[in-house]
This record gives structure tokens, C-alpha cells and sequence, in this order.
């Protein structure tokens, strides 16, 4: 279904800063999670049941760098064992599950698998989410639907011309056969379209760069996906003629459409979604724009996928057809599904 | 539970056109069905599946007579065919199904069974609903119940003095016993009420007829339940003494209540309810005006046999009563099991 | 799961007359029941199913004596016997069940286990709850989660302090411990606190007694179990050093704070509370203000037992501490595990 022993995200930063002192509860692979920030501004992650009475801990509240409990007080550490409780010796309580987690590029990262694997040198490098060239708008989506039928989504942009009709979709695009490929651990679907004129996104972006809007383009899509459910989407225009995607910066406009698809249920997951430019990064204004525009055309995709999970769920027996379009999202399966069967032999070892 | 191999109405052609372009999405006996109109204003009711990634088909389009999904622009033919695809060989996908379905009176019918066996002959023949002296007005509620529970309500109409006991219910109608027969697959219960003073709808309709409003009249209801799960029900008063329903036309006024009644799913319908009548067939806005209070007083209906569902749900081994008033209502459920027994006899054989 | 041979609240007195000539229909220990008020006041409680067709009861209406069905009009005696139909003969129509119910100090009790040992000896004893000296003013909340985790709440005041904060929760409560017996079939959790400042709902009472506010008092939280689910808690002040509860009336403000407590599913039941007072007994604004206030605070409770409910749904397996503090509880489940143990022998002798 999921691999288990691998880096979600959970949540933003500012999700967390937002509740103040209130914990944050999010369900992670079928784990009930209460995610809050501890001393020293770390956070945490621990199952979100007090040992005490089975009170949700995520009602709770954050005293002096643990999770007081709401109903009765008692006070949990970031390891999941008891610190106090009122009246109490609390040295037999029964631990709680503490995942492991952390934080970085702005995200925060939990491990729903077995702890003593969890390594942050297994988190993905992305480095432009924190580089000041670039900048980073997004925002998140709760979805009824099987997470893999979000990647099957991002793996094959032909989509846009359908769902998309009224905002991003280019009969150009889907006359352009994509290409498929499996490098380095992560699959990769692209498609470059060669001597067009760039649409209205992207001649504001090369406006911004400071190039002639009108000149014609090259322009590429190449979704990148990794396990265990991250899709990157490099997107932009160079000068026609000079290497597309290869090209000189100063030659071209782009920028990283950013997808964490992190599973809720069998049926359902969290959607952080985003777009991280290094055109006109200071600009704020613009930066709240995309992010709007982008909202808006990713919630076109819910309902449609949510719809078809429920097909799904009402014939569970029906095959469907795997097309030279569905190569990126066939592909990313088959990956998760040889990652799960690894987890599990080194689980019979 | 119902019969399959039988015409059964899906919605109104109005109900179609107001969508424009956009297919309707409908489950009739279990079966998730997008209904268009196709070429030649030809309807269709195809599986609500499309056969590339199971999304539903009724989130698309109608285009150049054919129904083009709205995830990936695959386009399925009428006949449960895919047509075309953008950058795709489709000879080799697999069909989905296409019901039969036709158009008769305004409304959509489709056959939810077998196929080979659908017979435009089988249709029930209506034809005030389609001539120039009868005018229809009608609309349709979807009940959270059983059809039968609908058919039990219609062929018993001494609930009106209970359930609609502040608009059309009398106490004469309650004192009156009714006769239920079998004849030619209709199950047929009638009540004739003798000298008695029109109520107030009556007598509006014998002022539209040139009649005394004031006179003493002959009062009948005449409901006729026809497999699979429509019920007609002949309403009307006629001067006392002249033959009551077979009193010549002009000394008589009338209406016929449609009901076509179409399951779901084991414990809901679509309920197309509506009235026929002879009297100022021309008369638009008095059909505006009877179609609001028969609304009103079915919904009366709609809690009721929710909640008796609901019961039934709760309590499943108990027994009914089945009394005279019954008949009707348990006389169309022996028709039903035996014409469901029938279709089960031609599948084995 | 609970006691069926008892008696429990099913409503107020007040709730049935709001309804006028409509029953109440309400779902006690899975027994769905429709109440109403039949002839010379008497209440009645049957099973909320006409015999006829099946419908609940609970949408007729009250006719000389008797509940009418809204469907067909067949009227049901107190007794569950049918007493007359349109045009029918009744006499062979299937009883259905009646509870044994009776009416004391303003509240609706029903006996939703065997008939036959109902005895109204076994309604408890509160007669304070019809003493002129006494108010009283309470409210009904529907909480979906187990009765016995607000039997738990009841008998832990400790969670004030965290559930109420912002409200009634102090910090002498939690810093004094409390003392649990089981007497006479009763599980009372004691706290008794001596020499403190009178906080500001008991300074009001004080006024109202005509003591000074500001002296120093002894405080008292006696909170009463007996099965099969009622919780009765003594709440006072005293001088101090004149024997706190026991103080004599003069010198003390004290009133009991009333929950009755009624299953209706596993995971849901019915709360009735409210508070019972001595002082300014007359002054029916004051009985609306702390009526407000007290709703107000135990509607905070309801969240935490709704989570904490559906925590223990999710992790069914897991075992919950029993700490002193839950002592109430844990002996009150016990008391009630007792009492059904008992039930089930008696019924196999």
C-alpha cells in the first residue's frame, strides 16, 4: 500500500507556529500523530493517546516543552514516556509511541516506520527550497483518494487539457509525446516542445528575467518522482535554440512545481502542494498570486480524483489500462511496490 | 429485490437539456449510468466509467455526440465503444457497457438488464401524456427507501387522511372501502365514493369544465400499479347518477397522478411523481400551480417512509400486518417477485 | 454494557409537554421508544414501531388517550395493544412492547429491561429534587461516546483544572486529595479542603446566606455514584472549623449538582444535568444563570469525551490506567459489572 519506513511530510512549520501552544493532530499511514514543538523549538511527534485514559493528546496544550495532556494534566515528553502528572509517580506509565521527526526546508518530516531505521540522510535533497534565488508559495489539500492516484495525476500532465481547460491546458501539449525513464532510484516523465510561443505564464516570467516575451521557445515539463510519494515538476522556457532545459540561465525562465503526497487512509491522503520560482523571488505579491492561481487549479483536480476513487471503491475487481501516458504513474507504483517488498523481507531477516 | 429486464424512467428530457453540454450522472438498480444525448438527439446511458483510469464518465463532456471523459479526453461512442483518443490506438480497449435506453413522453427510459431482450414494445403506453387535450406537470424527489415502500403508499391512499391530513386528506375517502383486483398484470385499487360534495380542487376543476361547482357528484380513485414499479392513479368527480368514472366526458372532470418509481439501491429511489389532467390544458401557469401543491403534499411522504425504512432497517425479522387496505400495495409486491422469478427461470434456461 | 432491569431519566416532564399532541421518540439502551402522555397524565413508553406497516409511532400524534399513527390511523393503547383502526378489527393485531415508565420529581424514568420486576421502590430517592426549599434548573446533551466515560468524568473532578480552565478549575482542587468508599451500594469520591478563600460562585452563595463572603471556608466535592448510571455531587462551603458538610445550615451554602446519565448506543448516550440548590431558591433569574453556566461547562467536557471516545474506538486492544484518582470510576464500572453479572443469573434460573 505505502512504505512505511521512509520520510513523510506532515506538516509546515507554520502550520505548527500558527496553534501557538495547541499541538497539531494529523493522521500518517493510518498513524493518529499529535505534532508540536518541544524545547529548543524541535519538534515532535508522539501517538495521540494519553496513556493516562486514552484522552486524544492533541486537545492538549505545550507546557514547558512537553504535551500536557487536556483532560487530567499529565505531561508527556518528545519521547513518548510520562514526565509528571499531578498527585502522581508516573515512572510505571506505559511509554507512548514518539516517531521520529524533523524539520527542514520549511517542512516537517515523520518517519511512521520502524525508528531505528530513521536516518535524516534519507531525507530528499532540494536544495532550491532554501536557496535565495528562489522562492516557495503553497498550501495544502486533504483528499478522498488512494494517494497513488495523486501521483498517476502529476506523472501525466496531459491531464491539463481536460481538467484544466479553462486555466492551463495547450492543445500543444498533448500533441507531444512524452517520454518515460527510470534513473537513479526516481522516474521520470518529460515532454519539450520546441519553436512555440510561450503561453501567458511564461511570458511573464521572461519579462521578469528581463528576455523578449515574443521570441519563440523551447519549453519543457519533466516530472520527477521519488519515493516514497514526492513529485517535482520542472517547468520554464529558454530561447528557442539554445539546449531548452540545458540552456544558459540568463537564457531562460523556470521554475519547480513541488508535490508531498503524504497517505491519511487507504482511500485518502494530505496534499502539500507548491511552486518554487527563481524568477522574482523578493516579490511577495507575486509569489501570494501564484500560490492563488495554483490553489485554485489544483482543487480542479479533486474533485475528479475523488470521484474516481469512488468508481474505484464501487468496482474493485475492473482493470484499467496502463498507456504510454500512464508510464510515469505505472512506473512510480511498480517503484513502491519494489520498496514495500523490501521493507518486508528486511523485516523477516 | 426488482425486476432488471424492463423499462424503468432515468430522468426527463428536460432534465437532460438544462445540463447543456454536461452529461447526468444517475444509478438506477445498482447501476452507475451517464446519461447524454448523442447524435440526432439521440439519447444514451452508458457505465459512469471510463475504461482508461476508471474515472467517471459523467464528469465529461458531450462532444460531437459522444460522451469525452473529463480526465484525459478519451471519447466513448454510444454504443459503450471508445472512438478516439488523443495520441492513442483505442481498437483494442475494452467496451463498457451501454444500456438501452429510449425516449417516450418526456421521459428517458432504460433497461437495466439483458440487453438482447430490450424491446421498445414493452414501453407502457401513456398516451395522455403526449396528447393535445391533456396537460403534465410533475418533478422528482429522490427517497431514502425502498421502492416498494413507495408503491405500498401509492395503492393505499387512506394515508392521506394521516399524512396529509392539512391539505387533500376527507373523511368520507377513509369511510369508503376500496376493491382491489388483478386483471391483465395490473393490479387495480379502486374507491367510488356516491353523492357526496366536491372538495375544493373538484370543484375548481368543474368550473373549468362548464360545470355547477355546487352539484352533487360521483367521486372515484382508481390506482393501477404496472410492473415494473409504475403507478397511475385515474382521480375524478362526474355529476351524481351519470356512471361515476364512465360517466360521459362532459359531464365529468379529471386527472390522472403519474408515478414512475425507479430503485436505487435496496433502501433508496428516484421518485418521478407528477399529474395529467384534461381540464385548461393551456392553462401554464394552473400547471405551475398544481405541480407546487402536489409537490408539497408528496414531500409530506418523504419523511415518513424514510423513517418506516429506517425502522424496517432496524428491526429486519419483524412481520407486517397485511390488511385490506394492503391489498394493493401487497398484490404489485406478488407481481414483482413473480415476474423477478421469471427473469430468474429465462437465465437458467 | 449496562443494566437493563432498572430505571433511567428518558426525558423531563417539560420536554413531553413542549411537544403538545406529538410523541417523543429517543432511543434508550437500544430500544427505540416513543413517549407521550396518555390519559389523566400518565405517561406512556412503547416501542416506537406501528405493527401495521411499520412506522415509528413517534410521527403521530396524541388522540384520546391513545398514540395514532401518522400513516394509517391505528391507534395504540398505553398497554401495546392495539385499540382501534379505520374500518379494521384489531383485536388479532400483535401487540407490540410497552416499558414500564412513571414520572418523579419532574423527570420521565423508563424500564427498558423485563417488565415484570419494574417496582417504583427502586427509583431513587431525591427529594430535594421536589423540596420547597430547593431549586432546580438542568439541560440534555446527546454525547457520542460510551456512558461510562462521563460516569469516569463525574467522578473525577480533577480534570476541572485542565477541562475547565478558564472557568471553574482551581488549583487547591487538584493539590488535595480526594478519598473513594463504596457504602450501601453508593461509590462516593470525597475532597475536603480546609481554611481556603471561597472562590467566586460560593462567595455569591455566601451573600445569599447571609454570610460573609470573605471569611475563611471549609469546601466539600461529594460525588455519589449509584447504578445504574446517576451521579450526585455535593458542592459546598462551610465557615471554617464548623465541620464543613456537616456544618449546621446556618453557617453553610451548598447544592447538588445532578447527572443522569442513560445509554443509548455503545458509543452514545443521553446527559441529562443541572444543579440543585438551597439558597435564593425563589429566584428564578439566578436558576437561568447558572443554568447557562453550567451548560456552558459541561458542554467543554463533550469534545473531550467525543475524542476520547473515538481514540478508544481506534485503538480498541489498549488498557487505560487506573490511577487513585480514577478510583471513582474504576469502582463504578465495577459496581455496574456487579449488577449485570447478577441480571444474567437471574435470568438463567
Amino acid at each position: 500500500m505505502w512504505l512505511k519506513n521512509t520520510w513523510y511530510v506532515a506538516c509546515t512549520r507554520k502550520e505548527l507556529d500558527a496553534l501557538g501552544d495547541r499541538p497539531l493532530g494529523r493522521t500518517i499511514c493510518h498513524e493518529k500523530m499529535a505534532l508540536f514543538t518541544g524545547s529548543d523549538s524541535q519538534v515532535a511527534a508522539l501517538e495521540d493517546f494519553c496513556p493516562h485514559r486514552g484522552a486524544p493528546l492533541s486537545l492538549g496544550r505545550v507546557c514547558n516543552g512537553h504535551l500536557q495532556c487536556g483532560y487530567h494534566g499529565l505531561q508527556m515528553g518528545v519521547d513518548g514516556k510520562t514526565v509528571e502528572m499531578p498527585m502522581q509517580r508516573v515512572r510505571s506509565f506505559p511509554p507512548i509511541r514518539a516517531f521520529p521527526v524533523t524539520e527542514r526546508y520549511g517542512f516537517v518530516w515523520v518517519w511512521p516506520g520502524n525508528a531505528a531505521q530513521a536516518d535524516v540522510a534519507l531525507l530528499p535533497t532540494l536544495d532550491f527550497l532554501e536557496h535565495p534565488d528562489w522562492a516557495y508559495g503553497g498550501g495544502l489539500y486533504h483528499v478522498q483518494a488512494d494517494y497513488r492516484l495523486m501521483i498517476d495525476n502529476l506523472m501525466d500532465l496531459t491531464h491539463e487539457t481536460y481538467v484544466h481547460a479553462n486555466s492551463i491546458g495547450q492543445p500543444e501539449l498533448e500533441e507531444t509525446p512524452s517520454t518515460t525513464s527510470v534513473e537513479n532510484g526516481q522516474v521520470i516523465t518529460q515532454r519539450h516542445l520546441s519553436g512555440i510561443q510561450a503561453p501567458p505564464f511564461w511570458q511573464m516570467a521572461m519579462r521578469a528575467q528581463g528576455l523578449d516575451h515574443q521570441a519563440s521557445v523551447d519549453r519543457w515539463q519533466i516530472c520527477r518522482f521519488t519515493p516514497p510519494s514526492h513529485v517535482m515538476i520542472d517547468v520554464g522556457v529558454a530561447l528557442a535554440g539554445h539546449g531548452g532545459f540545458h540552456a544558459p540561465s540568463h537564457l531562460k525562465a523556470y521554475s519547480v512545481v513541488v508535490d508531498f503526497i503524504t497517505p491519511e487512509t487507504e482511500t485518502s491522503h494530505w496534499y502539500h502542494w507548491g511552486m518554487a520560482r527563481n524568477f522574482k523571488p523578493k516579490d511577495t505579491e507575486l509569489t501570494q498570486q501564484i500560490r492563488t492561481g495554483q490553489g485554485r487549479i489544483f482543487g480542479e483536480d479533486m474533485e475528479m480524483l475523488q470521484r474516481q476513487q469512488s468508481n474505484l471503491s464501487h468496482w474493485p475487481e475492473r482493470r484499467l489500462l496502463s498507456l504510454n501516458i500512464d508510464a510515469g504513474g505505472v512506473k512510480a507504483r511498480r517503484l513502491i511496490e519494489q520498496h514495500i517488498a523490501k521493507e518486508s523481507r528486511e523485516l523477516e531477516l
